[in-house]
C-alpha cells in the first residue's frame, strides 16, 4: 500500500479534526482515506494497550513482580514499532512548494490561516484526466518550517507531540495531585520541596554543564551544533523522575511510608518544576540569545520567568480547586452526585484552560488544582462522587500512562527524527546518573542537619535508585526536534527512559533487599514503633485499590 | 482584537493536533496565538457547561421540572452565542490562493499532504521587513473546496462537524446501549423494532416526499436548488428522535415501564437507522446521480448499502462485545478491577475503530457493542468494574449531551452557514410532525393486530408527542453544509431541535396529564396488576441513580 499518508493520532478524533474553516470543504476520497488510516493507527495502539492489560493480568495472576505494566507497554511498543518499521509499506508525506497567485495582495503580519490550492492540469506527468486536475483543495496553517532543506520522509504511527501536553499529561498529573495523601506529604514536605525544587534545578544545572563539557570533547561533528543552552535544556528535561515501577513494588512490599512519601511527592513536584524550567530556558533562547551566548539580564529574566510562571500557574490551579471546594460546600449539589462529578471535572479542566489562555503552564495548574481538590473539595463530596472521580481519574491515568509508554516504544522505531550518537548517549546515561546523585546526597546531608528523624543512608541510596525517568522527560524531548542536537536529545532520552523503566524497575526488589530496607511482612515487629503502621494496609473502600499494586499507602484517598 | 483566527475546538487538544508532519515545524507566534484562542473557546464552553450544571442543581433543588438540563443548555448556548455574535471582535479566516512553484512535478492521483509556502517579500503592501517575509510555512491537507467563489467569512466558536461523529456521539450512543434494560427492551422488541426500523424509513420517505412537494410550491429561488435526494436526506436526518426530556419526566413520575421501554428503545435504535440511511442516500448521490435523478440500479444499490453497512456494523459491535464477555468470563481479570475496566473501555473503543477502518459506521457498532456489553459482559464484571464503567459512561454521556445542546444554541448565532428560509422552516416543522405521525399511528394499528396487550390510544399519542429531535439530527445536518439547500436544512433542523427540546420537553408533564396516562404515585392500585411494578422504584445501587431524574426504570443497570 504505497499510499501517501500521514500517520498521526490518538483519540482518533484529532484525526479528522483540524481547524474549522469557513470554506465549503467536502469529505472527498482522500479525506476518507486519511480518516481510515488514522483509525487504523489508533486501532494499533488500542490493541497494544489491550495486549498489555491482558499480559499484566497474567503477570499479576502468576505473581511476577519484576515487570511493571509500564515496562511491558514499552517492550510491546518496541516490538510493534520494529514490525511497523520493517514491514513493507512506505508511507511518506508528500508536499509541493507553492507560490502565491500572481496579483495577490496580503497585508497582515501573520501568515494566512488557509491556502487554497487549485490543482492545475499542466503539471508534468499529471494528465488532464487525473482525478485531481482542476480541483481546488484547502490547506490549513500548521506552523513555521525551520529546516527548509529537509525532504519527504517516512512517518508511521506518530503524532503531534503537543498531544502529550494537552491530552496525555493532564490526567496523569491531575491524578498524581489528587492522590497525594496529605498527611505523609506534609510530614515530609521539607524534604520533598528541597529535592523537587532545589534538587531538580541543581540536577539540571549539573547535567547541563557536564554534558556541555562532554560535547566539547566529542570527536563527532555534533559538538558544534550544541550550545550551552541546549545541554541545559537537556539537563532540565532529563531531571524529572517517574518512579512508577518502584512505587508499585514499595506498595506491594509495604515499604516505609515516609520513604514512599518522599519518592512519590518528589516525582510529582519535579515534573512541574522541570516543565516550567525547560519553558524558561526556551524563552530565554528565543528572546535573548540566538547564538547560545549568555547575558545577565536574560538570565535574570529567565529566572523571573520561571518563578512567575510557576507561581501564577500554582495560583490558578489552587484558586480553581478552592472555588470548587466552596461550590461543593455551600450548595447542596452533592444531592445529585452526577452533577457534582460533572462540576468537579469541568472546574478542574477549566483550571487547565485558564492557565493556557493566560500563557501559563496548564499542566502545573492542573497539578495544584488536583492537590487542592484532594485537600478541600474531596471532603465535601458525596461518597458517590468521591468514588466516581477517583475511579475516573484512576482509569484515565492508567490508560494515559500506558499509552505514553507504548508510544515511547513504538516511536523508537517509527519516529523519523531520531539521531543516534553513541557518545552523546553514553554521556547522557552517565550524567543523568550523576545529576540524580547531586540531587540526593548533598541535599540529604543538608536536610539531615535539621531533620528529625534523619534520612538514613540506605534510604538515600533508595532515593538515588528511584531516579527512573519517564513520561515528562519523553514529552519534553519529543516536543522540539528541529535541530540535530534536539534529535540526539530525544534519542538519548528515549533510551534512558526505556532502560531505567525496564532494568531499574525490574531490579527494584533486589535493591530493597540489598539496601536492607525493611519491607512490610518482615518488619512487623519494628514497625510497631512507627505511629503510622496502621495505614500500611489501607482498608479497601470499594475502589479496587486493594488488588492494584500501583497503589500504596501514600497513594490512596483520605479515608 | 482584529486578529485573523479560526475558531474551532472541543477538547482543546484537537486544536493543536493537526496531522503530524515530517517537516520541522516550530511553534511560532501564530501557532501560540491560535492555541490560546482555541483554549479560550474551550473555556467558554466549559464555563457554559458549569453554569448549566449549577443552574440545573438549583432547578432540581427547587423541584422545577418543566426545564430539563438539555433545554437549559440550549438556552444558555443561545444567549452566549448571541453575545459572541454581536460582540465587537471580528475573526475571519484569511486565505491566499496559491499555485505550484514553476517546475514542480507531481504524479500522484491524490493531492499532496502538505504545502510549503514560502512567503515572498514582494507581495503588495507586505514590506520586506514584515515579520513573515521570507519565512516558510507548512499547511496541511484539509479537503476539497466545493464552492470556490466563497469568500472569507467570520467564524467564531465553531468547530469541525466531524467531531460529533468521532467524539461526542460515541459515548452518548454507547451509554444508551449499555443502559438498555434488556427485560423490558426484549418484551417490547417487536414494537421497538417496527417503530425504529420501518417507522424511521417510512418517516424519512414521507418527510422527503412532502418536503419535495413543498419546495416545488415555494416562491423562493430555493426551489431549484433542492433535488428529491436533498429532501430525502432531510427526511432521514430529521426522523430520529431524542426524547431525553420526556424520559426524565417519565422516570420522575414513574410512568408505565412498557411505554418508557418503547420510547427509549425506539430512540436508541432510530439514531442508528437514520445515520446509516443518510449515509446510504449520500452514497447514492455521489455514486449514481449528480443531477438528482433516479435510477433503479442505484436505488437497489442504496438499499443494499443500507442493509450491508447496518448489519456489518451491528456484527462488528456485537462481536467485540461478546469477545469482551468471553475475556472477562474465562480470565480472572476481575480480580484487578482497574485492569478489567481498562479492558472494557479499550475493547469498546476498538469496536468503534474497527468499524471505521472497514468503512462501516462506528457509531452503530458502538451501540450494539454497548448492548452486548450490558447483556453479556456486565454479568461477568466485578462489582467494582460495574460501578466504574457505569459511572464513567454516565458522566461522559452527561458531558457530551450537554455539550452538544450548548453547541446547538451557540452555533445558531455563530455558525456561518445558516440559511434562513421561512417557507422551508415552516414546511420542515409541519412535515416533521406528519412524519412522526406516520411513524406512530399506522404502525401501532398494525402492531395492535398481533400484540397483547395492545398499545392504547393515549400511549400512541404519547409516543407521537415524544418525537423530540436532538443530537443525531443536528450532527447529521451540520455534517454537510456545502450547498444552500443543505444550509437551509441545518437552520431548520436547529430550530426544530431547539423548539422541541424546550417547548415539547417543557409541556411533557401536561401532556401526561392531558392524555390521562397513569403516573407512579397515583397509579399504585392499578399497577398491582402489572407484573413489573416492583422495578418502578429501582433500588439505589450506589450509582447515584436514585437522585438523577434522567434515569428511569428502563434506564438503569441490571440488578
Amino acid at each position: 500500500m504505497n499510499r501517501n499518508v500521514v500517520f498521526t493520532f490518538f483519540l482518533f478524533c484529532f484525526v479528522t479534526i483540524c481547524r474549522g474553516s469557513g470554506t465549503d470543504i467536502a469529505l472527498d476520497a482522500k479525506a476518507t482515506l486519511l480518516h481510515r488510516i488514522d483509525s487504523l493507527n489508533l486501532l494499533i495502539y488500542t490493541c497494544l494497550l489491550t495486549l498489555t492489560v491482558l499480559t499484566i493480568w497474567v503477570f499479576k495472576h502468576r505473581r511476577v513482580s519484576w515487570l511493571h505494566e509500564t515496562g511491558l507497554a514499552v517492550i510491546y511498543g518496541l516490538i510493534v514499532g520494529a514490525i511497523i518499521r520493517y514491514a513493507g509499506s512506505t508511507n511518506h508525506i508528500t508536499h509541493i512548494n507553492v507560490n502565491p497567485e500572481p496579483g495577490t495582495t496580503y497585508n497582515l503580519s501573520v501568515p494566512p490561516d488557509m491556502l487554497r490550492f487549485h490543482f492545475p492540469a499542466s503539471l508534468p506527468i499529471t494528465p488532464g484526466d487525473s482525478p485531481i486536475a482542476n480541483k481546488t483543495y484547502a490547506y490549513s496553517f500548521r506552523g513555521e518550517i525551520v529546516n527548509v532543506e529537509q525532504n519527504e520522509i517516512d512517518l508511521k504511527a506518530t503524532f503531534d507531540p503537543e498531544i502529550f501536553f494537552n491530552i496525555i499529561l493532564p490526567p496523569i498529573i491531575f491524578h498524581a495531585g489528587y492522590c497525594l495523601k496529605r498527611k505523609y506529604f506534609f510530614r515530609n514536605l521539607g524534604a520533598i520541596l528541597t529535592f523537587a525544587m532545589v534538587g531538580t534545578a541543581l540536577s539540571a544545572l549539573v547535567i547541563g554543564a557536564l554534558m556541555y563539557g562532554c560535547v566539547q570533547l566529542m570527536p563527532a561533528s555534533l559538538a558544534s551544533s550544541f550550545t550551552f543552552l541546549d545541554t541545559l535544556y537537556f539537563g532540565a528535561l532529563i531531571s524529572p523522575t517517574d518512579p512508577l515501577t518502584v512505587l508499585a513494588i514499595f506498595s506491594q512490599l509495604k515499604v516505609d511510608v515516609n520513604l514512599y512519601a518522599m519518592i512519590f511527592g518528589e516525582s510529582v513536584l519535579n515534573d512541574a518544576v522541570a516543565l516550567v524550567l525547560s519553558g524558561a530556558i526556551q524563552n530565554y533562547e528565543t528572546r535573548y540569545s540566538h547564538d547560545g551566548g549568555f547575558e545577565i539580564s536574560g538570565f535574570l529574566g529567565a529566572i523571573g520567568d520561571f518563578i512567575g510562571i510557576f507561581s501564577l500557574s500554582l495560583l490558578v490551579g489552587a484558586l480553581m480547586g478552592c472555588l470548587t471546594a466552596l461550590m461543593t460546600k455551600f450548595t447542596h449539589v452533592r444531592d445529585w452526585p452526577l452533577l457534582e462529578s460533572a462540576l468537579f471535572v469541568l472546574m478542574s479542566y477549566a483550571a487547565f484552560l485558564i492557565a493556557e489562555v493566560c500563557e501559563l503552564t496548564g499542566v502545573v495548574a492542573v497539578l495544584f488544582c488536583g492537590i487542592c481538590q484532594a485537600h478541600y473539595t474531596y471532603n465535601n463530596l458525596s461518597s458517590d462522587s468521591r468514588n466516581r472521580t477517583k475511579q475516573l481519574f484512576e482509569l484515565l491515568n492508567f490508560l494515559a500512562e500506558n499509552f505514553i509508554f507504548t508510544y515511547i516504544g513504538v516511536s523508537m522505531f517509527t519516529f523519523p527524527k531520531h539521531h543516534f550518537d553513541p557518545w552523546f548517549i553514553i554521556a547522557g546515561f552517565i550524567t543523568s546518573m550523576l545529576g540524580r546523585a547531586v540531587n540526593i546526597y548533598p541535599l540529604s546531608f543538608l536536610l539531615n542537619l535539621g531533620r528529625k528523624p534523619p534520612i538514613p543512608v540506605n534510604f538515600q541510596h533508595m532515593l538515588f535508585f528511584s531516579g527512573l525517568r519517564g513520561a515528562m522527560s519523553f514529552a519534553l524531548a519529543i516536543r522540539n526536534t528541529v535541530s540535530e542536537a534536539r534529535q540526539a536529545m530525544l534519542t538519548t532520552t528515549s533510551l534512558i527512559v526505556i532502560a531505567t523503566v525496564v532494568l531499574q524497575g525490574g531490579a527494584a526488589t533486589h535493591a530493597l533487599d540489598y539496601l536492607r530496607i525493611p519491607t512490610g511482612e518482615g518488619s512487623n515487629e519494628e514497625s510497631e514503633a512507627l505511629p503510622y503502621r496502621d495505614v500500611r494496609s489501607p482498608p479497601d473502600i470499594g475502589l479496587g485499590l486493594r488488588n492494584l499494586d500501583a497503589q500504596g499507602p501514600f497513594y490512596q484517598i483520605h479515608s
